[in-house]
């Protein structure tokens, strides 16, 4: 039988150096499981996810480790002996060298790159729509509480590397006037469009998250470990591999499903037929998160993928920022004055949400997030999500004593 | 009381002189208050229509020049007094200069131009979906069997004036693979887009339709003079406005819920904001035809119209000729192959008619139209579309002896 860890109190202060508490021991125990198994499995393992969600981390862990081939799945797990012996089989190979994570953790603290778990204040919870294809952990250079956007909504805005000057002009003012509102811009961080969209947030002081299909100490690609640095310095560079993992193919396309799980629309600004982005977008589909697709020439090949978008997956034509923020609250936002706008297809209403909100809210005195939250029924994070909403339209004032109803014209 | 014309038996000869059989006696005159009424109103005069479809074209024109202002609605009309009163007030300033109809008919007679009326052979059936607001008569250069389309399926590609190079690219290279495809391209003679949609159409050799907003015996524009007198020698020039009528603001919207009543599928290429093909869209949209638009750089204002159609009209995105086959008869022409294609909304599904029309034929033996829709209890019209879009598909071989089920490689 193997060691869950394989020096634990070495492991123990390696976490520790990385911010987590260890006062608490089985919670430290916990943290340094789920580090184990973000070597253990490939981004997205779902029968890992069900064994972590149902058992913990560390026994999960210990079901693992000690499970021999052939054996019948746990009792508590709904899975068939086959999908079991599977698991155990990809899972093995690696469970001697998963076991010790001394090195990820060693080159995550001499970067100062933090450990973000489930059920941690600064978790963005809405990646937790993924269900047990949430990832056990996220790796996170940055300030990590801008992983929740601070309140604001998110909308991921990804496109080709193989971008022509249109596609990067147009990803440059919609991620300008995005994040100019106060929304966060997520992307890949590759060349091309993802580049083009981190850099104009960053242009205007906007906040935008950069997430990685490696390890977030390795700048892939290498021509944007400048950028990667400022993305830090401001917003967050994330990853659900640990530190020293290469990014793989698999890893590229399971990546894509952060990138839209993480914000409330998902923009493709430019993709050929092949594009990796058509894949965020699927992810974004798949989740119940609209989509826009910036239309092209269709002599373009570098368009084409967008105009599949359109005409495949009802994606939402997108000509500037306001039909992206349109996309995130169809309807209630912005009044288009002819009516014909707000049945697009496939996006979910929030109305009600929003109208919650503004009910919890007073014209007269100001209230914190948490009395809005408890006033209104809803959860901390959909709460700040809707009064980000609220402050991007003008309907709501933030002070330093808490949220106002009404437009003041200052927002 | 005004006599119902100013010289019956000048126009009647004149308009023997233009082919239309004076033979009997009732039928000719009845042509000729058509003629008459086409000088009387303005195109879409939903009044007028219903007063010719319910008491003929004789007897509503004896009506409309015996009322006496403020008399009551003819009772076999459903109409308010108001309504009525408002129409007898538009037409009276032309009663007595509309009775004499035969400076248009010798201009026409003059130029071979020839007179098309409801229920003649020649009649564009897909015109009476407009209902009382069909055209009284239709003015036409050129062999008026090809208005339908010798049974092919018709499409319309319109679009701004102001094209740029991209825009006329494009609509060249649609009408062109469209028109091969054995496509009627029907448009509007301007310059721009539906200038090179005609022009493409003939290079390849195929049938196109212009369908003018003042009478045919002008070019409009000027600078189009030889174009027009290409398309009549191959297609047709069309107006419902009488010979000598000139082209105004009115008559260029009206005349753009012909082009897309005669069409199978609008598709507009590149258009401003304000341009008029949006009209046109507008009206297929309002006739449960489907429209298509192409998309273009979010940067060009010459396709902001299309992108909004996109957007607020459901329209499909469109990249080539088969995307626009396909909207004609969605998913069943063509095998996409990915399954995904066949759920665009607004179109209209016309599958179950494809189906008849293939029980309506043999493997074997060949047969005429006439036998195809007695078996498939439709009508001609339908039947001749229907045979068009198999023909594309290389699903039925038309020969001299009529249509055989099957694909023989040489349809």
């Amino acid at each position: 039988m193997t060691a869950p860890f394989a020096d634990e109190r070495s492991l123990m202060s390696a976490i520790a150096a990385l911010g987590r508490d260890v006062g608490a021991p089985h919670r430290a125990r916990d943290d340094l499981a789920r580090v184990v198994w973000a070597g253990l499995v490939e981004p997205g393992d779902g029968i890992a996810g069900m064994l972590i969600d149902t058992l913990g981390a560390q026994e999960a862990l210990r079901v693992a480790q000690c499970a021999r081939p052939g054996a019948a799945p746990p009792p508590a797990i709904d899975l068939s002996p086959r999908d079991w012996a599977d698991a155990l089989a990809r899972w093995r190979p690696r469970l001697a060298s998963a076991s010790d994570p001394g090195n990820a953790l060693r080159v995550a603290a001499a970067r100062s790159i933090r450990l973000v778990m489930p059920g941690d204040a600064d978790w963005p919870a809405p990646l937790d729509d993924l269900g047990h294809h949430r990832p056990v952990c996220l790796w996170v250079r940055g300030d990590s509480r801008r992983l929740g956007g601070d309140g604001n909504p998110a909308v991921a805005i990804v496109g080709a590397r193989a971008a022509t000057g249109y596609g990067e002009h147009v990803a440059g003012e919609l991620a300008a006037d995005l994040a100019g509102r106060g929304l966060t811009v997520v992307s890949g961080g590759a060349y091309g469009i993802d580049g083009t969209a981190h850099r104009a947030a960053l242009a205007v002081g906007g906040t935008t998250i950069a997430v990685m299909a490696g390890g977030v100490d390795r700048a892939y690609p290498a021509g944007h470990t400048a950028l990667f640095d400022e993305i830090a310095a401001t917003g967050v560079v994330i990853s659900e591999v640990p530190c020293g993992g290469s990014p793989t193919k698999w890893r590229f396309l399971s990546r894509n499903r952060l990138i839209a799980a993480l914000t409330g629309a998902t923009v493709v600004v430019e993709a050929g037929v092949r594009s990796g982005s058509l894949n965020t977008a699927n992810h974004a589909a798949t989740l119940g998160r609209p989509i826009g697709a910036v239309p092209g020439p269709i002599t373009s090949p570098s368009s084409a993928g967008c105009h599949r978008l359109l005409r495949e997956y009802d994606a939402r034509c997108i000509t500037d920022a306001r039909d992206i923020v349109e996309l995130l609250d169809p309807g209630t936002l912005f009044d288009m004055g002819d009516g014909a706008s707000a049945d697009s297809a496939g996006v979910r209403p929030r109305t009600d949400d929003l109208m919650r909100v503004r009910d919890a809210l007073s014209t007269r005195s100001r209230r914190d997030v948490d009395d809005v939250a408890r006033r209104s029924g809803m959860s901390l994070a959909e709460v700040e999500t809707r009064l980000g909403l609220l402050l991007i339209a003008g309907e709501v004032d933030r002070g330093p004593d808490g949220w106002l109803l009404g437009a003041t014209g200052t927002g």
